[in-house]
């Protein structure tokens, strides 16, 4: 097989993050993959100069990964279609309301024998409610296999070489090794394992919990009472896979992607934050959404929203106690201090 | 069934917190449970007063569970025969190091039809080196079934009634619901499983990984990489208990004993904040433990010791590289900040 040319579609914090390991395994494995790595950049003014030639001059994303170098070879490319030409593998890494417009653009001017993946924690709203998988929207539009990678990555701390992992979920166990070698480095370990939708749902499910724990927090509980909330929180997440995605695997919820990335969006994130913010000020969640996150969107709060509508037309509510908890403390028809008292019959304990 | 007596074997900080739910329910479950719980104490003088009489006649146990009164029908008793004469259920709850001694005195004069639920986490030197379980301890000693109760439980949440869980462990269903029966309240939800050794050896293991959670803090490391070195060494207690405990279960590892208690203990906890000043400062892991712990031990270190043990005699120390790492830095072998390295080519990511 002739070296395969990588796309990075996306060039935020999570994505220059990515494109620095990519290129340095682009680099590194020439039998593997072409050096070049192309950048698909939303080209934007930065102090008067595009953002693609700052890159491309300057070897950095000084907008959206300030003081990390990017390997030489990757080049930014403010059109899509440009930088799409020839690839081989895409990856997917730019906020979840792009991605349908992007694939649209893409869609037949690709390779067929291309292939993807999605680094994107989120979803699409599915037609009439309810969540569909980025993975999905892509697949469905560009007709080529879609993988997931997902885990406890916290882009600045990726970009500086500190010890992580993360998941590759892939049906294809050969594709999953190929890609693989595309992320895989000395501080960036990858497990691979087939069950990629759990790999992708986790990252949806997992705010839902840290907006859970937040309430905790805030509440002013104690240790105990938030491992319990997150335990009961992954049982949820859990069944939640059991009922809507049959055939998942209850070894993926161990994986990167699974509790590691569950207990860093608990512990750390902005989620969790702003619902302790809210449990202790009594201020709405949106009014603290733009006071506390600089633009940024919680995302607890509409997941809760789509999966209950999900747990509702199968009348599975009460089986789900703290993900509808959350929905209905997001909506204000539960005081958030009543929280607990929804887990103290939980289906756990029965 | 006539009501069934309880006695408490201990009244530490966990043993009172837990001697408060028990009389509990023994007057909410009269036609269950005898109403007089009897706990019993070491004697001591506090203010010049006997604990007993201080627990008897103010209902507190001022010297370890201040200002939380427990329920007026339990009964401190300094004998320990005399506690136990004519119960049914023994709860253990006290150092490890006693658990031996009282076994020995309590053999031969307890009813042969007792049972007993060990809350103690800890083990015992095997003969030779490696761990016993002090529930083979109580069951050799006392010829009774022993489950284990164990869980996300720090003793002055609980005796608050913050909302929290925990897990029994007994491989008799029908015993294990009577247990729960003992124990859960409204603020204390248990879960029983089958899978008793796993819920024990847990608790155990866990400081081994908190330990290792520990170093990562003080080496300045994020969230990223904690939650990788907290995931790496849940996979390796797993892995522990298939090596060593054949029939443990991957369920077992999703409850309370399991991944609540680890967070818990890897977040906050005693082997995690020693861990972290060796890590900062270098200065033995021994003399941290004088100057901060107040005289409590720490756990991880031994742990680690009599773990190495047991993986050295199967040769199996490279299919553990957490537990190995952190038993060669508690001994100086490996200096704290390689400890990373040893994780880079984890059996996980082959």
């Amino acid at each position: 097989m002739p070296p395969q040319k990588v796309c990075v579609v996306g060039s935020g914090n999570w994505g220059s993050a990515i494109a620095k390991i990519v290129g340095f395994n682009a680099e590194e494995k020439p039998e593997l993959f072409d050096r070049e790595v192309r950048m698909w950049v939303f080209e934007e003014k930065v102090n008067g100069r595009n953002l693609t030639e700052i890159i491309n001059t300057d070897h950095e994303n000084v907008k959206y990964l300030k003081g990390i170098k990017l390997p030489q070879k990757v080049v930014a490319v403010p059109d899509v279609l440009e930088a799409a030409k020839a690839a081989d593998i895409f990856i997917f890494v730019l906020p979840h309301q792009f991605v349908r417009g992007i694939c649209e653009k893409l869609k037949g001017n690709i390779k067929s024998t291309a292939v993807a993946v999605t680094l994107i924690k989120g979803f699409e709203v599915a037609e009439g409610g309810g969540i569909r998988l980025i993975s999905d929207v892509i697949r469905s539009i560009l007709n080529i296999p879609v993988a997931a990678l997902m885990g406890a990555n916290i882009a600045n701390e990726v970009a500086q070489e500190n010890y992580c992992e993360a998941t590759i979920g892939c049906r294809d166990m050969a594709l999953g090794q190929k890609l693989k070698a595309v992320f895989q480095t000395k501080y960036f370990r990858i497990v691979c394992v087939q069950d990629e939708i759990t790999v992708e749902v986790c990252g949806a499910l997992k705010n839902v919990v840290a907006t859970a724990a937040g309430f905790t927090d805030g509440l002013g509980f104690g240790d105990n009472t938030k491992a319990a909330v997150i335990r009961l929180g992954l049982m949820e997440m859990i069944k939640f896979c059991e009922v809507f995605y049959p055939g998942s695997k209850l070894e993926t919820f161990f994986e990167s992607c699974g509790i590691a990335d569950l207990i860093t969006t608990c512990y750390g994130g902005r989620n969790r934050k702003v619902a302790e913010a809210f449990a202790k000020t009594g201020k709405p969640l949106l009014q603290l959404e733009k006071e506390m996150l600089d633009g940024q969107k919680l995302q607890g709060v509409p997941t809760a929203a789509e999966i209950n509508y999900m747990l509702k037309a199968k009348k599975m509510e009460e089986r789900f106690p703290l993900f509808t908890a959350v929905h209905k403390i997001c909506l204000g028809e539960l005081k958030v201090d009543k929280m607990l008292d929804c887990l103290r019959n939980h289906p756990e304990h029965m």
